[in-house]
């Protein structure tokens, strides 16, 4: 399939920020770019699409997910944190199985698709649904299973088997050519014991995966580590091994400079969640700081329980705006920044070194801005216009590796009418 | 016209906080609300909209916009506040004339209305354009020309009349039935002269309009007038008058505790600008002490110029949230609380006590929300999906004084293509 786009604007990575090229021309090729430039390429295409007063970019990377929480979206809103989880969340969580995970990941592609994700890096249970899903969905996704362990008689390779991660692995790590990668993960210190996590970290250095964790996200989890341990969430894990391998950590709102300097050294990366922290009452994470450190920084949504969107394009904007007010400082946290933490940054900390940005070679992962809204004119800055003004619903494209999986409203992979019918008979099942 | 909206999900304003009709009724007569309820009422309607999946809810009131700095959206994006203020934006506002600002006006009432808009408070220049569109497009507006002085030579009687504020309030004062509404603004206390202040306060007075200032939004701002005067600008402003008429702030973010116990005592609604405040680097309004002091507090936009949209629904999920981070409380800022702003308060603020709330008497200005969207679902708490979940461009209905303005994605008030093109050629004129 050879598709060409003609008359967009095309927005190109370049250096630490980004350059546009207008009324340009993009083909695609099977699953790459094969060419970008302001002259009309030769040849014959299958497809011609004019997309004039469009905006080509890179497709958005959602590093921080869990993606079947979109059935918990608005329970317990404005509760104490902890009230909110335990009386809230989890008791509807072990609800969930295999067919309700599948039904709720279905709900959050739709969402995910249509406002302009084309990859996401998700963390929750019953992998394979999950997999599934994508694999159908034609998303990009790494996708892992946390450990966790609460119970002081568990043992590691007990607790690994129920894990089912060599299976998942085995079945879905590079699947559809590489589309579905297969992440490990250790949820979070306050949720795993010392010995499990240097095992595990082991484990995942023998397979040669990356490390999904959550770090440092509230006060109350960073200060007790530290009155158990003597030592920061972030020194705990790194003592532990889980940062010798390719390591990307959430939140990380209390990381201290010390801790900063710990996961620069180590090339860990940390994906910002600006909606959720705030949401939650978890707080600003260090992004300044962490930026001047040179610490990949990458976006994610977090879960729709707690955000309550799967819509990357408010991620941006509040990632955005919220340091400059924290900071009293309008310069911190450009645009171009942002930008980069959602597209290029994110592909870097998946591991998909040909996405996160329109270059020819890279995987033709792109959506496309409809820039004929009256909320988007006048475009004197197209990056600030994509992070200060414009929204999920401005997306008329989302092609991942050469295929379009969303159009002008209409989703081509996806039964939209059946997933909602499902995700209601789901509902029904958890409360 | 007889309009009846059937098989509605309906939000009533209800003590602090708002209730809910499921499939249910809302008949519209004329310019007003005549009947709520979950049978159908009796008698002949013109119109009969079968609302399924869909709420109705108050339109949304934005009490403190510049509507016409659209024109200059995305200029001197993440500059430092002075050199956006004074060689971005200040240049080009000067190349403004009464053509300009009619057409960025409509431009800027396009993102309105298709984003739940029912009425908002405008300070600019050349307040008969913005009269004008505004009445030619339906919303309610409350318009005023703020009152500035930089020369110590001028004379209040001379800027005064250069203002055209008495012409103003002659022609467009209760225009279109009390759609359109004048206020007295004097610009901010950075901005006037002792006298001059003392002397419009008087006047506004005389005339029964209501105040609109800008108050604190910067600490430069409010610590300048601490060194200039030996008081707060509150303080300031009380203290010439200001607050012996109703009067509303916007921004109050550096105010004490003393200023809030005088507003509240004084009765000064508060517009809380939350998108502007961080993206300008100004700071966290102390909304939380606000309430508890029971102070009304409103939600604005402020110009898209430092926003940078006219989407009150980004606003209510940006108030929503950003003060649970800011203090480390997930309960603070309950999205009841901030659609109370954008609604309830907001009339308030704008004396207009027959509309913000769903209720028969009240005027007809409500907007609906199109619930089968995937990311709308489940809905758990509507007033949570609204203020966390829901877009501007989930809005499918926009009306004012029972006549609808805009209604799924087609506006029957305004041609939008003639203004997406004056637009345009506006734009060539200024920069």
């Amino acid at each position: 399939m050879k598709i060409l786009f003609e008359h967009a604007d095309i927005l190109i990575t370049e250096g630490n920020g980004f350059s546009e090229l207008k009324n340009a021309y993009l083909a695609v090729e099977g699953k790459k770019i094969t060419y970008i430039g302001t002259e009309r390429p030769e040849g014959h295409y299958d497809e011609v699409k004019d997309y004039s007063s469009k905006l080509l970019m890179p497709g958005l990377i959602n590093t921080h997910c869990h993606a079947a929480m979109v059935m918990l979206r608005g329970l317990g809103s404005d509760l104490p944190l902890q009230e909110w989880l335990f009386e809230k969340m989890m008791p509807v969580e072990d609800r969930f199985d295999a067919k309700t995970i599948k039904a709720a990941t279905y709900l959050a592609l739709l969402e995910m698709i249509s406002t302009g994700t084309v990859s996401f890096s998700d963390m929750y249970f019953f992998c394979p649904a999950t997999a599934e899903a994508c694999i159908e969905a034609g998303i990009k996704a790494n996708i892992c299973r946390p450990l966790q362990s609460f119970d002081p008689a568990d043992k590691y390779e007990t607790l690994y088997r129920k894990l089912e991660a060599d299976e998942l692995f085995r079945d879905y790590n590079g699947a559809e050519d590489g589309r579905i990668l297969i992440d490990d993960s250790i949820h979070a210190e306050y949720t795993c014991r010392e010995d499990f996590v240097r095992q595990h970290a082991l484990t995942a250095k023998a397979r040669g995966t990356r490390m999904h964790i959550h770090l440092s996200e509230t006060k109350k989890e960073h200060d007790e580590c530290i009155q158990k341990f003597g030592k920061t969430p972030a020194r705990w894990f790194a003592d532990l091994g889980t940062f010798d391998i390719p390591a990307f950590a959430a939140h990380c709102v209390w990381i201290t400079d010390e801790d900063i300097a710990l996961l620069a050294e180590k090339g860990v990366s940390v994906v910002h969640n600006p909606s959720s922290n705030m949401k939650l009452g978890s707080g600003f994470a260090p992004i300044v700081k962490m930026q001047k450190a040179g610490i990949n920084i990458t976006l994610g949504t977090d879960g729709a329980a707690s955000n309550n969107n799967l819509n990357m394009f408010e991620e941006l904007h509040i990632a955005s705006i919220i340091h400059k007010g924290y900071m009293l400082d309008s310069t911190v946290t450009k645009c171009s920044e942002t930008l980069r933490m959602a597209t290029i940054n994110g592909a870097k900390l998946q591991g998909r070194p040909n996405t996160g940005a329109l270059k020819v070679g890279n995987a033709a992962d792109i959506i496309a801005i409809d820039l004929d809204k009256p909320h988007l004119f006048p475009n004197n800055d197209t990056v600030g216009l994509i992070c200060y003004s414009a929204q999920g619903s401005d997306v008329c494209m989302n092609m991942v590796d050469g295929k379009i999986l969303y159009e002008n409203g209409e989703f081509l992979t996806l039964d939209r009418e059946k997933i909602m019918h499902d995700a209601r008979e789901a509902q029904k099942i958890l409360y």
